[in-house]
């Protein structure tokens, strides 16, 4: 089968301008098919603040008022969405910007929970993706690079997390592609020492992780990214990798942590 | 030759939530191939008065600093025409929105003047326009709704007016398909006398227009939106109509102005 890669890339890449373009270089250069998804970065929270919308968070997730999703929308789908479209257009990267409700690719359903509301956001699944579209879109040689916000097909958009997005696109694109699914962010993978930048963990299994979580090793922000990982693993996936956003597509040996079966 | 619509609509529809679904009730059973482009309405204004950015106007037109260009990025390409699509899509409508810089659809030279910096503002010609991409996004069945923003190939965004947006993809098209050119807009046509809504000129060749526009019957916002109609039908656009958004595909026998060559 073809190979087909998936990289999620997080705010603090998009942040900064020149992680940024170094990113998106190595991106363009990698050969085969490919797809971006973009997260949201400190851009949405910084703009709620100049606007004076209050955002809450319950539980570490966000509360999507119907003020706070026009915000993402306009920030996600918009700016970042559209400066990384025109960035990789500039290095001769067929770029093709997309949320989920642009020609139906992901629709989603408004969570609903028992507590909290948590407002306009949207729980996605592999069978939500527009598979399709997405093969249409390779045929035509063109590079998806999809945005966090999705639609309930009735006419209202969702915010949905970007981590998720990744991994359902990969899901089900699985079948017809050799997927790669790579989540980069701003360390160089799961690290045994988080005071220790270099120390990469290279293999990691489930067993390993549920040894090293409880014990404390992998905590934090690291969690929900792995748990999501392992999910993905779980529905199919066999090549996952958590990296530097600078390691993509470089001939460097160590290129993160590779998530294995056993 | 199959028959294209293209069809731009103003601020006024985008900003009123109930002309807006009936604009796009009625869009969405237009039969055939079509284009939406859209402009920006109050939105971007209003957030740049939140947002404590002036804005500059130099003979009407507006000066996009770096600030101003995120704003309308954001405004148009993201929350509008994603808005946009999801209420084409909740139609049955397979919308599908898109900038300039996707997929290179519009690329636009930044707008050199002698006296004035008018900022990240892209002109535009018929030439730079990717009409292969529209063709093959017609025939997956899509329908494009494009935003008045475009890029210079290097990865900058541009700030481009929508007018002519709608116009150079008419232009580029014509070869290809039976064209349409419609501007939307709050009232029912131009105008004999501005106090009376219904005074509608059926008909107007450019030699009627330079002569009610010399006695001041048509003025202001009427102009530029005239000048660009007529320059469509200069570039080989032969049907050409000015009518009010609610308009569109009904059975009303009047259906605004209708430009002629003679």
């Amino acid at each position: 089968m073809e190979k087909l890669h998936v990289l999620k890339i997080g705010g603090q890449v998009i942040d900064d301008p020149v992680s940024s373009y170094r990113f998106l270089k190595n991106f363009s250069s990698l050969p085969g098919k490919k797809i971006l998804v973009h997260g949201g970065g400190k851009l949405a929270t910084d703009l709620a603040t100049k606007l004076g919308i209050p955002q809450q968070l319950v539980d570490g997730r966000r509360v999507t008022t119907a003020e706070t999703l026009d915000l993402t929308i306009m920030v996600y789908a918009g700016l970042i969405n559209k400066n990384l479209v025109a960035g990789l257009q500039a290095l001769h990267c067929k770029a093709f910007g997309l949320c989920g409700a642009d020609g139906n690719l992901i629709s989603a359903t408004k969570r609903k929970h028992l507590d909290i509301d948590f407002g306009f956001v949207g729980d996605v699944d592999p069978t939500n993706v527009n598979t399709k579209l997405l093969k249409d879109l390779f045929d035509l040689d063109l590079t998806p690079v999809v945005s966090p916000i999705t639609h309930d097909g009735n006419g209202i958009l969702l915010n949905t997390n970007a981590d998720n997005i990744a991994r359902i696109l990969a899901v089900a694109l699985k079948d017809h592609f050799d997927v790669t699914l790579t989540y980069c962010f701003e360390k160089k993978g799961v690290l045994s020492n988080i005071a220790d930048a270099e120390s990469i963990i290279t293999q990691l299994s489930r067993k390993n992780y549920e040894e090293l979580k409880s014990v404390g090793i992998i905590s934090k922000g690291m969690l929900p990214k792995l748990e999501n990982a392992f999910k993905a693993m779980d529905q199919g996936i066999d090549k996952l990798i958590l990296c530097h956003a600078n390691a993509i597509n470089t001939k460097e040996a160590v290129v993160g942590t590779r998530l294995v079966r056993a």
